[in-house]
């Protein structure tokens, strides 16, 4: 194993987890900058080549996990491996934003959902997509047919 | 920080890092099993229904890393952040697959590209795709064009 160490924070406009929007339908359109650190900063060579991007982060105000629990988008309890819940074994978050541009070691995004300070663990870049007639969502589907 | 812990482990047909297609055009179509341990399968509950996961792992077999380096894709150095190189400042993995079916604590899936008996950090569900239209993805496309 390893241990983990912040490669840079997450500038948000979410100061706490209730402003963050949930359920079904929540748009995750806010802007921020993900701040990398200056001794990392040469690793974002040609990152701006990428509309989107992959951050790899920690759910740090997050204490302990449960294996099932209801998320905010149904009435019904799944298993945590089946949700984006914080309350996971291992408190990663993973989030797929749209780089604006970047400045130095400040990428300007947009589709933050995570809090003001989050630390961030990598960034990947997305070169590829499951096309969406492709991908069954189980319990989210069925959660968005229920909705009156 | 959190220290992270292994909520199972792949068995993937790729023993060594040789095996591992990679390169432009490199298809991952590897079919193999996410083994989750017995003490966190509850948290797997309703995972069936979701046709595609992301799947959160440990480069366990590399030390150390590089700022910039040559992708195998393009013969042209770039940032880290920039590429999917093992060589990161948390070796975390990321990989989408398929999933086919479970038994029990056993993913069946197609779409593996890591080593046999990596650790699984994390699994949460492929909920949304974004369109391939909207994708920029610089260093990778201009490979892609300059190749013969």
């Amino acid at each position: 194993m390893f241990t983990p160490q912040p490669i840079g924070s997450v500038f948000s406009p979410y100061k706490d987890a209730a402003a963050i929007p949930k359920g079904l339908g929540a748009e995750h359109q806010a802007e921020g900058v993900l701040n990398i650190l200056p001794e990392f900063e040469p690793g974002l060579a040609d990152i701006e080549g990428f509309s989107h991007l992959f951050v790899i982060w920690v759910f740090d105000r997050s204490n302990g996990f449960d294996l099932i629990g209801k998320p905010p988008t149904d009435s019904m309890a799944h298993g945590v491996f089946a949700t984006r819940s914080p309350r996971r074994p291992n408190p990663i978050g993973l989030t797929v934003v749209e780089l604006l541009r970047r400045e130095g070691g400040a990428l300007h995004v947009r589709g933050l959902d995570m809090l003001d300070g989050t630390p961030i663990l990598d960034i990947k870049p997305y070169m590829s997509s499951i096309p969406a007639e492709t991908l069954r969502r189980g319990w989210l589907a069925e959660a968005e047919a229920r909705k009156p």
